[in-house]
């Protein structure tokens, strides 16, 4: 096994205009918007991603059936251009399997084709906010008017940072020759939250110059919160497992 | 030395229709159930397996002799099948240790003509049970009638997650086209449990079409709990060796 | 992408005699000390390392552009010298990283034909102190007289240790055939420092024969001390960013 | 820089019939008498090892003067036999350095054609004891008579593991056909004890059939001990330089 393996479904070509990521993050913000686009637009996996940077694990399916953790690409064919969809179950346990998975993606996007990454996430504040701001950043001066004037507010009025795949994919893109568009959305930070969601699809779909339905995002924020739950609760019962000891 | 060193017994060729694993974890349920097999089936060592993802120590046996901490092989020639068992000291002390170990478990097991893995486990939910189930988890669909024929309870209705290599050595025996059922014996999960592995014993025998009375089980749990309690207070005596200070 | 990137933003040949170190430490003195010098000579950047080994995250720029975390080297062309700065936002997130690290910038260094390297930091005390004494260290005997000529205490009368890249520099510096001398100002440890920053300006100064208006360094210190107040905040919020769940 | 570098500092063929090793450990006593051993018997050095395994910083000699912390061989050529010592300022700070180090040891030594190793080491049991025993463990059977009979007490009637150098070494020693035996002195843990170190030093004195005046192993472990608290001190005012914040 390489430490981080990328399969492609098809010997096809498969090509794509834009690679948007929604990896798990604050509020699930980015996740939360990249599973409700998959779904809505009916887009097909073309990529399974597999890594030692994953944890040491592997997860049931409904059925009993498991299946190791992994980030996947999905994509969607419209009449005027492919989107290209990364989503997954985990980031990298350790910091420098972050920059070489982001690098691995870049790999990936390169191969696909793609010109323009769009990295989602969620923005914590701590507490509940009423109207939530879609905070942006780029990896190029040139994107700022686009983004703005698509509704992003952009953050670098102060400094900060943007930490994990939302931020490591658009430092490296540069590298690639590929533009890079971090939108993220505020959010409480402890909840799964579907209003921020909500508002980076809004800034996301003007975009990408696509109409995507919000309404069922709250129904796919509730399943999540209930399945997160789950998880923590097993994960819990399971957690000595991963203890090394004797006997 | 290599990361991962796995060393035959013998130069003969050797064969397995099977492998169990009972590598250390909650409640001991697996380790004691293949402890208890090897002894009683007899099976031979053929395999060692030594690590620098193994903690940085050795074990002292009984005569004052060390050894390294290793993992094993054990194999079993029955009259129809042949069943190796893998157990061991610890499971790796680093998440990407955990994948090379599996990875380099399933070379062998391969190497072995290896067509189906069990991993044995505990299933912790943090209280006594009276009569604990058997969850089963497989990595093909076409094996879950075979195994709830023989006892076992699918877990796949809600989601969840099984650590360590009883969980990896399935997600990835897939990509080997190895089949792959997990066993998890209901256990309180703080102490090592005769019961589960009881029941674990019982789902296991019918699957592999073995006789194995478990009568023998509580003793070797007893002798397990005693020695376990000796490595914790020696092991507490040593702990600053590890530490890395200057003098 | 490698371990370690190293690129020259010029392809023109670039010499230096002496490379000052300032990375961020112990009450920012070094980084104060370097950032004053690039400003006040109007050094120009000659030099950009990136790493896996640093933090898996972007800054954002004011205006909103993010940029990699990254290691930087300034040139200063002077009359009859010229001097490399070292500076940057992070060192190693680990202990393997933090050698790696050194020694690519000592293969630099060595490039540039630098016979001599100079490392800058702090030496926390604990509390205020009204004239902060410069330490000095050294990775060979025959530095000794110059450096105490030009105001450093040697700090040999008693055993201590540097650690990080100002330590590990003059170390292996020896092996280069590098000279390196360390200068460290007592601070008190929690805050940006510009007192302890002037005394090791006007002892370095002294060593490279240079003059340096030291009047704005107050001005830095109170900025940087802003920006890291910042930084903070921003980075508490997007703390659980990092974490790796699932969803 | 490789992850290990074994450097001999001479060019000559030099030969030891056994290793001695006293790397830092619990209560020093390794350290104490290995340290002692090389000051009476006037051993030279023959080898440094230096590592990226090894903690990220220089340590500064009386006089000002830094070096990278390392391992070292010495060497002492008696009428009848040659005996090398192992010592140094640390082991290893990654469990997988800990292997990887000890190997290299296990190569130089086969290369200095050593036949036996021995390690010395403490056994903390938490309270000050008015006469400390020497525990004694081996990587081969055939050595236990010989150990008993120089009065070291056998640990292996009870399970037990011996963590770092002096475990691993006996562990891999075996591997490179080297004779292993460890020898513990029982020591209340949180001094540096010379008390314990003078039994270890009786029993390995007949061991190896050479007569050292322990007189001055009292003297050693007070100067330990003063050096030691300097050291904790100082890092604890150098603690944050190891941090990594952005400024």
């Amino acid at each position: 096994m390489d430490e981080i393996e990328i399969e492609f479904d098809t010997d096809d070509e498969v090509k794509a205009d834009v690679l948007v990521e929604g990896l798990p993050g604050i509020g699930q913000v980015g996740k939360l918007v990249v599973e409700h686009l998959i779904q809505e637009l009916k887009a097909e996996r073309i990529v399974e991603i597999t890594s030692i940077f994953f944890p040491p694990q592997v997860l049931i399916e409904p059925g009993g059936v498991v299946r190791l953790p992994n980030n996947e690409i999905y994509l969607w064919k419209g009449k005027e251009q492919s989107i290209a969809f990364l989503i997954g179950d985990y980031q990298s346990t350790s910091n420098e399997g972050h920059y070489l998975l982001c690098e691995s993606y870049l790999d990936a996007a390169e191969e696909l084709g793609v010109k323009r990454v769009y990295t989602l996430g969620g923005y914590g504040v701590g507490q509940i906010i009423d109207e939530p701001r879609v905070l942006g950043a780029v990896n190029d001066d040139d994107l700022v008017a686009e983004i703005t004037a698509a509704g992003a507010v952009m953050t670098g009025g102060e400094p900060g940072g943007i930490v994990g795949a939302s931020g490591l994919l658009l430092g490296l893109a540069k590298r690639h020759g590929i533009e890079g568009v971090c939108l993220m959305g505020e959010t409480p930070g402890y909840l799964v939250d579907p209003k921020s969601a909500t508002e980076v699809l809004t800034v996301l779909s003007r975009l990408l110059g696509i109409r995507v339905d919000p309404a069922r995002l709250a129904e796919h924020a509730a399943e999540m919160e209930k399945i997160l739950e789950k998880y923590q609760e097993i994960e819990k019962g399971h957690e000595e497992e991963s203890l090394n000891y004797i006997g």
